[in-house]
């Protein structure tokens, strides 16, 4: 087994590309990184892992590579990742990439910074953000989840078309994220309360797997076992 | 000419993706699109060009892609692109794609948000941000110009290896923008300052064309015509 995946399942693109590859039975070894340890900080990770310092990351037949979504095409051009996950047929692929690239200054940013500012931070530091900080922070999440429910959700069942791909994991495992800051998509959004079902329905039992420790710490596991 | 291509050279992305058309030699029916004017925002745009009103994008044979790396990616797949700017080969291309995953949320979020508090807001609402602020935001741009400086120019001449590619070409535009906010990067960073003029070399007479309004509204043109 020469694939090595480096990966904390409190970051968001590490569930996604766990669930990926669980998904596609790829054989890997397992390597946690514990980033709450800072074992991603060390000079040996820096010069051994990942020069970025960052998870996910793997490292197959002596190649390091970072970044989840560049890992997702280099597996998948391996031959690794099945097509109905990420289609290898140019125009329905363009429509994924769309989406994967959409997603890093949108959707992903603001549910980010949302999550460290109320949750990771305070937890850091003991103290929480003003009122008036949340509102904001807030107010840029819902906008990019406003698109997702009214622009990528408008016809179709899933973000891309009528099926799950890669990208409705990766947002999927951004928007969980937010549970940990009390916040519940479902509430303002049903399409993408109902999105979400289906996903984890589309996942499982690796969606369940990955998110353990976010529906544990969150107090917020869904009622179903799927 | 099937291909429409909707740009403003204000735009970061929409200035790389035209250099790199124009290094390619696609073919490409011209549409520019005056952000300044709100050209993007009509419900006309949003209906019959990009349900995200935005630029760059693209129609090709009818198809409406968004996304400045999706749409290089489509094109490429469609042959339009050199394989010496983005590679076919899965190890070279892994490479490029990891540079292009990376920078969305560190190098590209930052450089925008500098250059749009220090220049484009102010001149939109005529308030200045603080020094303290300036600080700040300069602070969190200038981490990830270390990492360009320090790890990814590290031991090569361009950013993936010692050819130039669209990840150079990306990431040039990026930081040729912080030009209007008064930020010369050239320097603190010598390696980014030898590579910027490799890069430009190695595009021109596209990059500069493709530069016109940055170096005429900052008064920054460089020195040589290359």
């Amino acid at each position: 087994m020469s694939l090595k995946y480096y990966y904390d399942l409190m970051s968001q693109p590490s569930r996604a590309l766990h669930i990926i590859l669980k998904m596609s039975n790829v054989q890997f070894e397992d390597c946690p990184v514990a980033l709450r340890k800072g074992e991603h900080m060390t000079e040996e990770f820096k010069q051994n892992v990942n020069r970025f310092q960052r998870v996910p990351c793997i490292i197959d037949d002596g190649l390091k590579l970072a970044e989840s979504i560049a890992i997702l095409r280099y597996l998948s051009a391996k031959g690794k990742i099945p097509e109905y996950l990420y289609p290898k047929y140019f125009l329905e692929q363009a429509r994924v990439d769309e989406f994967l690239e959409w997603q890093h200054i949108t959707l992903r940013i603001t549910c980010s910074i949302y999550f460290r500012s109320i949750w990771l931070d305070p937890l850091l530091t003991g103290v929480r953000p003003s009122n008036e900080k949340i509102e904001k922070l807030k107010n840029l999440m819902e906008a990019n989840l406003d698109i997702i429910e009214n622009i990528w959700l408008q016809k179709t069942d899933f973000l891309t078309g009528q099926r799950l791909t890669v990208a409705d994991i990766f947002a999927a495992c951004e928007i969980e994220q937010t549970r940990l800051a009390d916040y519940d998509v479902r509430i303002k959004y049903p399409k993408i309360k109902a999105w979400l079902k289906r996903v984890r329905a589309g996942c499982n039992p690796h969606y369940d797997n990955a998110h353990t420790y976010i529906y544990k710490i969150s107090g917020t596991a869904p009622n179903a076992k799927l």
